[in-house]
C-alpha cells in the first residue's frame, strides 16, 4: 500500500457529484431472487447500462468536461478510444456545447463510430503500422490535436478528473444500500475500480473492495501481485472495455484500497452476461458481466453476505451476439 | 358499443389490485428523448418485461389463482398454453402451493417449456392431427383435465378475472402518469386491450385508447369493423402473443372502451423491437415493441401528445433474435 495521500479523495467525489448530479442519471440497483439462490449471496446490482451514453464512463467524462473553464472549454477537448469513452466525451462536450475530437482506429466497431458521430465527436483517424494502432500512435495523434488545437485532452481512466467522476456511481451504491459487505468492479485502465475503492473505503474499512478482469486480461491482477504496474499484453477476451493496462494514477489508487483482483473465464462472462439478459431482462455488454462471473465462478467468497455488483455498461453488439454461434 | 353493463368494472379491477399488490411487481415507467424525438411524442413505456415470470399475464394469472376458495384451490389449476400464460399461471400456482395443469402442444418453444418446468407446472402435450393444435383439441384436453381432477380452467384472457388482474397494469400507469392524452397496448385476444379500457375510460372518457397488433394478425381490428368477432385463421407474425382472436368476454370491452385499433408490419416490429434494446437497454419481445412501432410507422396521430405504451413482455429468445439472419 501506498503511505502518500491518496491522488483522488472523497472530497474530490463530492465535488464530482455536486458538478455532474444533474446531467447525469442515478441508475437504479436491481435484485433478483434468482441470481442470488445461484451465487449464495444477495445481489445488488448497480445498472450503469442505463447511464447516460449506456456506460459508467459518462460519469468521468461529464466530470472532467465540467471541471475546464471557460478559456480551456472554448478550445475543445480531445481524446483517445474506440469505445465507450468516445462516446462519453463526445456527449458530455455536446452537452458543454463544445468540439470534441476523438481519435480512433479504423478498426473500431460501426456502432462505436456511430455512437461518437450521433453525439457530435468529430473522429480523427490514427494511423498505425499495423492494423490496430499501438498506445504510442494513439498518444502521438492526440499530442498532434493538443498541439494544433489548444483542445484539453481528457484521459479515458488516468486522469484525476475521471476517476473522482466514476467514483460517483459507488456513491450512489453505496447511499442506496449502506451496509453492504463487498463491492465487486470490473477493471480494466483501472478508473471505475480506483474510484470505487476511494469511496468504499472512506465508507467503511470492514466493506471489501474487489476488482473483476477476464484470465484473458489479468494484467490488473499480476500488477498487485507483482507491486508494480504490468502491462497487458495483446489481450484477446470478449469484454472489450477490459483490454486496457493501469495506468500510474490508477495503479496506485488501486493497491491502497483494492482488497483483492480476481479472474474470471470467458465462459463464465458469457455464461453471466446471457444470464442477465434473460433474468433481469436488461441489456448488458460483455465487460459489465464480469463481476457476476466472478461471483458464479466462485473467485470471490461471499457465502450469505451482501455484495454489491457494478454493471458498468449496456453497450453490447445487438448484431453479433456472443452466445450465437 | 355494447349498452348492457360491462362484466369487468373498476370494482373488480380494485379488487384485483387488493389480492395480488403484494404478490407481483409494481413495474417501471421508463422515458427515453430518443425515442420522443423519433416519435414525435412525449412517451411513458410501462414496462411489464420487468413483470414477474416476464410478462404483464402474471398480473391475470394471479388475479385468477388467487381469487378461488380454498376448496377450489385444493383442486388445482388448469390452463391450456403455448407460451406467456403457461409459465405466470405454474407460478402463481406454486405461489399459492397447488398444482397447475399446463396443456401445450409438442411443438412450443424449449424457452417457454423450461420456464413451465421452472414454476412446476405439470405439462399435458396436447394431441392433435396436424403439427399444431386446434382451439378445439387444446379445450377438449382441458376439459379432460378439468373432468378427472377438478381443477379450475383459468382461461388466457377470456375470463373476467384474468381481465381484472392484466387490467392492474394500466391502473399504475394512470397513477404513475395521470395526464396521459392516449394509451396504447398490443391485442392478441384481447384481455390486455380490455382491462386497459376499462380501467382508462374510468379515469376519464377524453384519454383515448388504441390497440395495436400486427397486419398479419389484424383480426381485432376487422372486428372491431365488423361488428362481430372476426376469428385469427392462420397468423404468421413473429409477435407470438398476438396470435389468438378475440374473446365473447374481452371483444365487448373492446367495443365499448377502445377507440380505435390500428395494425403494424413485420419491418415495423423487428425496428422498434431493436430500437428499445439498443435506446433503452430493455429486453422485449417482440409482442411488447407493437404499441411503439404503430407510433413509429405513424399510424396514431400523437403529434407532441402525452402516450402511454405497455410493453408487455421480455420473453424474447435469446438465442434466436429476429433481426440476425
Amino acid at each position: 500500500m501506498s503511505l502518500d495521500s491518496p491522488s483522488v479523495t472523497m472530497d474530490d467525489v463530492l465535488a464530482a457529484r455536486a458538478r455532474i448530479g444533474d446531467k447525469i442519471r442515478r441508475t437504479p440497483v436491481l435484485t433478483s431472487s434468482t441470481l442470488d439462490a445461484m451465487a449464495g449471496a444477495r445481489l445488488f446490482l448497480k445498472c450503469e447500462n442505463f447511464q447516460r451514453a449506456g456506460v459508467f464512463k459518462a460519469r468521468g467524462a461529464f466530470n472532467a468536461v465540467f471541471s475546464l473553464d471557460d478559456a480551456e472549454a472554448a478550445r475543445g477537448v480531445v481524446t483517445s478510444s474506440s469505445g465507450n469513452h468516445a462516446a462519453a466525451v463526445s456527449l458530455a462536450a455536446r452537452t458543454r456545447g463544445i468540439r470534441a475530437t476523438i481519435a480512433m482506429p479504423k478498426i473500431a466497431l460501426a456502432s462505436k463510430i456511430a455512437a461518437v458521430r450521433r453525439y457530435g465527436g468529430e473522429i480523427v483517424w490514427v494511423e498505425g503500422k499495423g492494423a490496430v494502432p499501438t498506445s504510442e500512435e494513439y498518444d502521438a495523434t492526440v499530442a498532434r490535436i493538443e498541439r494544433e488545437t489548444g483542445a484539453a485532452t481528457i484521459h479515458p481512466y488516468n486522469d484525476r478528473r475521471t476517476i473522482a467522476g466514476q467514483a460517483t456511481c459507488a456513491l450512489e451504491l453505496l447511499e442506496d444500500q449502506p451496509d453492504l459487505d463487498v463491492v465487486l468492479a470490473p477493471v480494466g485502465g483501472g478508473g471505475l475500480l480506483a474510484g470505487t475503492a476511494v469511496v468504499v473505503k472512506a465508507a467503511g474499512a470492514r466493506i471489501k473492495v474487489v476488482g473483476c478482469e477476464p484470465q484473458m486480461a489479468d494484467d490488473a491482477q499480476q500488477s498487485l501481485r507483482a507491486g508494480h504496474i504490468v502491462p497487458q499484453l495483446a489481450p484477446r477476451t470478449i469484454a472489450d472495455g477490459l483490454r486496457t493496462s493501469l495506468g500510474d494514477i490508477t495503479f496506485p489508487l488501486i493497491q491502497r484500497g483494492v482488497d483483492d483482483i480476481v479472474t474470471v473465464t470467458e465462459e463464465g462472462i458469457l455464461h453471466a452476461m446471457r444470464l442477465v439478459w434473460e433474468v433481469l431482462k436488461i441489456v448488458i455488454e460483455p465487460s459489465g458481466a464480469v463481476p457476476l462471473a466472478a461471483l458464479l465462478e466462485r473467485r470471490v467468497p461471499v457465502d450469505g453476505r451482501r455484495v454489491g455488483l457494478i454493471v458498468s455498461g449496456g453497450n453490447a453488439d445487438l448484431d453479433h451476439l456472443p452466445w450465437i454461434k
